[in-house]
């Protein structure tokens, strides 16, 4: 399944890049990003700056609701509303994000998701409403 | 003023370096956090990435909440909560988010934040709910 | 000021008398309601519940957005997110929720209000995105 | 199921009986809430207010985190905050509101919730934050 659609996959954005988020899966509704910890994700008392999780979230959710299964017909969306809920400290060494839209329209969608560690513990949980952008 | 309490303030956590953002201002119950804007820091379709600005509101919040006017007292929190609206894009050069907190007592507070772009636009808006940890 | 815009202003919807809450205030990008704390709307420890917050919240949100001046001209608004901080418990014996309107554009709009008691007191702070909906 | 810990439910708060909001499922880490619409819960639309489906998610996702499973421990707790996602509009005439605490630790919880219409339409979903009030 990952390998039939992996060709559908988008690099990743410069922000992603950037700190080593990559997409691991895309379905209609559904997303999933990861990352792995490093020294440079820390805030100032050594764990994942809340920054890592809200761009993790922020990104799968999006996606979640942007697949079209068309490499030509690329989907983009604003984010208008992001909301996190920050529950544990990761044990493990990766974040694994993984989003779904709820609902919405042709003009916005809602989202949901989560991040968890490669130990499979909840680290934290994220709503988001977005926008369409025209496509092109 | 900026003068007198620059001593206090912090170097940049290891996610504030990797990404540029510098606490420019310090004060009992307010902090302001800047960073500029850099080809890094941009999205799938080129606008800053909304985990740039969650990473801002998220610092500075957490920052207003935790000043305590003495570089041997570090107090030191954690995010609950933390949402984000996305108002507009940016038209300058560089983000500046600006916190203050708004409530709580001994063991959590409330903060809300504002980003602005160089031009003076408002571009996202924030509110957080933090726990304080435990001072040494 | 009170007065001359008080012409424009909307009997309470259904929900709006049932709880008690008037809209005291309503001009361009800004709206205030009030309510008096009761019996009911106390939770099951005698403080006023979330509910009565976030629907002062919501209402006075909704209508900051949706001001035209013109009584004819009545513009309608669907919430899509609503996110409250309660703060404290109110010590007065009236909530007052002020809001306005902080950014959008022709489909959707964002707002940000506080519910205070008769005392001054921050109780509560919320922020909100609206969509429009079309004009009959 | 439902009726071994019946016993344990509580009787509607104040707030629960002006609306008319019921207590119907109540277990560890869980609950359940339900309202049938009536003419007082509408907006200046038509549709439900917001605030009906904040005081659900409020009440059902606080429950959640609260059940002690012994009448004689009552626990209560504060909602730091509570964000609410609005999907649809209801075709029902009855909606349910199902939440479940997600994590936390002694002093504050997190919990997610559903609104249902009685057709199984998602017509709004929530986040919260609460903490704990120590008991009696």
């Amino acid at each position: 399944m990952r390998d039939d659609n992996a060709a559908l996959w988008e690099s990743p954005s410069p922000w992603g890049s950037h700190i080593g988020m990559k997409l691991t899966d895309w379905q209609a509704d559904f997303a999933r990003v990861e990352l792995t910890l490093a020294d440079f994700t820390r805030n100032r008392h050594g764990a994942p700056h809340g920054g890592v999780h809200a761009t993790m979230l922020d990104t799968a959710m999006g996606f979640a609701g942007c697949y079209t299964g068309d490499p030509e017909r690329r989907q983009l969306c604003l984010t208008l509303n992001l909301s996190v809920n920050y529950l544990s400290r990761p044990q493990g060494t990766r974040l694994i994000a993984e989003a779904r839209k709820t609902g919405g329209g042709r003009s916005s969608f809602f989202a949901e998701g989560k991040v968890l560690d490669d130990a499979g513990m909840l680290i934290a949980s994220g709503t988001g409403v977005f926008r369409y952008r025209k496509m092109a």
